[in-house]
């Protein structure tokens, strides 16, 4: 069997007897083989998260719009939210950048090698400099510079890009501009962010020479989902690097590079995996 | 609900279309919710794994032996070797050791504090130099000194003590005897062994001068099941200390210990949550 | 040789021509063997550390009062402030205890089996519950009970038996009470606490319940010198553990406590071997 | 004060009383600032390793001839092996490479941005694959195919490139040719390896096969200079990735590739920096 027999579903509800089963159920009814199952059941909060692998019957008789329409009353029962995706289908990233390439080059190695399983429609930049990195990968780069006053006609053009493109999730690869509520709101829950601290420490600008002043011995880097709030979207994943006295914040800012290209794609592996559920301001990742 | 209410199902066979549903659908009928589960399909080996934490009905309505009765021909349909475990039930862990305390100390510290949920019913050692430990914590103590010409004899008193004490697992705490091929075969798959290298590498005596005389950067630390081959067993888990060319041998001895105690915990732990399962001389570990 | 044939000699001062010249122009008249030597300069501030570890000149002829007489104008010349240790001499540290006892056992088994080569004069305690560890390990336990209206009283006693054991260092392993500023200031820099949480991240109280909130990936532990703001003073070394969702905040406390243990140790080795160097609010730690 | 100020003076010898003073006195004398500084003394040895980083008089009167001259014979009175290294000097590294371009694209960013200070005169591979990678970094890409018959040939011509670009270092970066002992004994400690394991596990073919045949739950990577025996030589730097039961040999490939690139990176780093001392078929690297 390949990839592109294999279907990934997700679903969540209130905790309540027989959640496991409704999913399980349908999928041996279906003939899917499962191939991979993990859930997770907040004991606190009464919620429960499923995800499972599972592949298409070997007669090769599968119809996903009838098995939809087989799970959506059972999933309906429990009042479940759920997906249902391809494995093998590759989603479209829109990768958001400024100036420091370090992310950037790493996620189009990572894209062009296969490791990450994307399409990339585009790359937009509030700075020309990345453009011939884009070319080579053969990738539409669009230059929006911005300023205080043409904010809001930038992120209009942005949101644009983003639709057009048909962007199933937007990365902020180190963009440096704070992006407006508005925009904040319309990216909430799809588009990841790095931040090169160890969230909730070092929150907003320049972090790393905050971690200076106060004498860290280690730094780290954040990826989280953009929320209305700066730098305080839900966690998916954190990395971090052991630093020590004779690290300026110059140090700092190269030692961290590595940290948060692999912590940025991490983040983004799980959520084009269909790992990471958002709730109640945090993250339940599966099989991680 | 407490831990009181929760049990374990555990089980494996040779992959094939229904054995999730096989274990899911049938705690559904038992009214059992099924608080935590994961599953693991070995695609090359043609072998599936899955571990169940569940919770018994809510109206007190369950009964272990229907229960076992119930799932018996369903699972033989499969194939499937199965374990069932009450969540609270503390297994009874024998412990070996020698003179070096730390995995004992650490062990002991665990188990009166209760973050380890075991019995300790005892010690056994070829030295007397740990008895105060042992007493201090009101567990019996075997000294059973060895040589080559007692060997079998002392080992008979092992296994009898072994027998005695009803253990569910033997922990070889840094016992730094190499145990009978009989030995080894009666405590195969369930006795946890703590190696001081990262195996296979520097199997044998003296692993830390091993390395030393190599020149490596990390050490570290195995557990494993004992099997018939020395410091050949299937590996639970493994841990790393960074070192440099300004450790001595005895300071990688000194080094080592904290990651050997990590090390050897994180096992035991695993074992006793019933999350390891032995499959062609390795292991499947689900939700570590 | 032995250690009790070294020294540790250690010195700073503002950055100037001449600085470790001074010391090791020093230390080869007076024929003594540099075993290991560490510099920093930090280049933005204008300062200078060194930590030589040196041995006595092999015919035994070595006096150390008339070695400090003949360093101090030579320090004096580059306003050094400078200090001589005997690598063998174990410094008296006074513990501090709550009820959590997982630091206080780590520390008192690297004490008895001699990993950590220091004098335990006393444990102070809020609390009776660990009187009886105290006990064993045939260290006075001082029962010093404290409430709002009495702690002016109690912190009194505390410094009395700080005084009268001639304590080097006073260790915070997890005591859960706040110092008055009073207290603080007598403290500052030669007491470590350990904090269970990534500094500057979840300061004060209940740091995992903080953690938790927030859904950090990532926890952590931070030990650092006492000063006169809660949670601020310099900060000697940090350790982290990864977690995920299914950690409540119980989990995170019982997660956190290896490498809260191994934290605190690893900033008591730095300390007693001289490494730390306290600097406009942070540390210098040289060769560890 | 920049980089182009400063020198890296290297020294070792057998173990003597004055050593350190050999080299403080005469950089003090010299009016060279000493901006950093370490030493090792391998007490069973008998043998000394110093590595400073000193910056030129800062009336600009230096001559770095008198300097050498003025230091030969202090040297050679203690029988050191010594270099003396412009800090902002860009050593010439020629990279070899087989079809696997990881390490290579990583080695390229940190070049092109900087990060690690060298000149790339050549690229040399038995595949044509990589062409378009070293193209866009305008360096010369050598394929050189390699068959059992034309090896001999095929490694005349490396060496004659390694030559002709008047190479510091040669980094073998993934390439998957056995090198000849004639070519080994030509770059030996001047050649640096990225070998997929930990090593002295799992050396020669395929260590992720082995790994995964073993059920290993870390696997590493590991940079250590070409000597005549594979697999074999001084060990610089390693480092790890945790693994579990749920990865086949591809998969471990893959979530190796991080690791290497990284382990690789910091060890071509230590070498250039002048920290790193081979020594009885071990390294000590200074400052790390």
């Amino acid at each position: 069997m390949t990839q592109h027999d294999t279907l990934i579903l997700t679903a969540s509800c209130a905790s309540r007897l027989g959640t496991v089963d409704a999913v399980t159920g349908y999928l041996r009814e279906q003939s899917c083989y499962v191939a991979d199952m993990q859930t997770f059941d907040d004991a606190r909060a009464g919620h429960f998260f499923i995800r499972a692998e599972f592949r298409k019957p070997e007669n090769g008789d599968f119809d996903e719009a009838a098995f939809r329409d087989g799970f959506s009353p059972r999933a309906a029962e429990f009042g479940m939210q759920w997906e249902l995706t391809e494995r093998s289908r590759k989603p479209n990233v829109v990768i958001m950048v400024s100036k420091f390439d370090h992310c950037l080059n790493d996620l189009l190695y990572r894209y062009r090698t296969g490791q990450l399983a994307i399409e990339i429609p585009a790359i937009i930049s509030n700075h020309p400099d990345l453009q011939r990195l884009a070319d080579w990968h053969h990738i539409p780069y669009y230059h929006l510079p911005v300023t205080a006053e043409t904010k809001a006609e930038q992120e209009a053009k942005i949101w644009q890009i983003v639709q057009e493109s048909k962007a199933d999730l937007v990365v902020l690869a180190r963009y440096m501009q704070v992006l407006s509520p508005e925009l904040c709101n319309q990216l909430a829950g799809w588009a990841i962010n790095i931040h090169h601290s160890l969230l909730p420490g070092f929150k907003g600008a320049q972090p790393y020479h905050q971690a200076y002043a106060k004498g860290v011995k280690l730094v780290g880097a954040t990826a989280h989902y953009i929320n209305n709030e700066l730098d305080e979207g839900p966690i998916i994943t954190q990395g971090i690097q052991t630093v020590d006295h004779s690290h300026y914040p110059e140090d700092l800012v190269a030692k961290g590079r590595d940290v948060e290209c692999i912590t940025l794609a991490k983040a983004i592996q799980y959520h084009i995996e269909k790992r990471v559920f958002m709730y109640q301001g945090k993250t339940v990742v599966l099989g991680s």
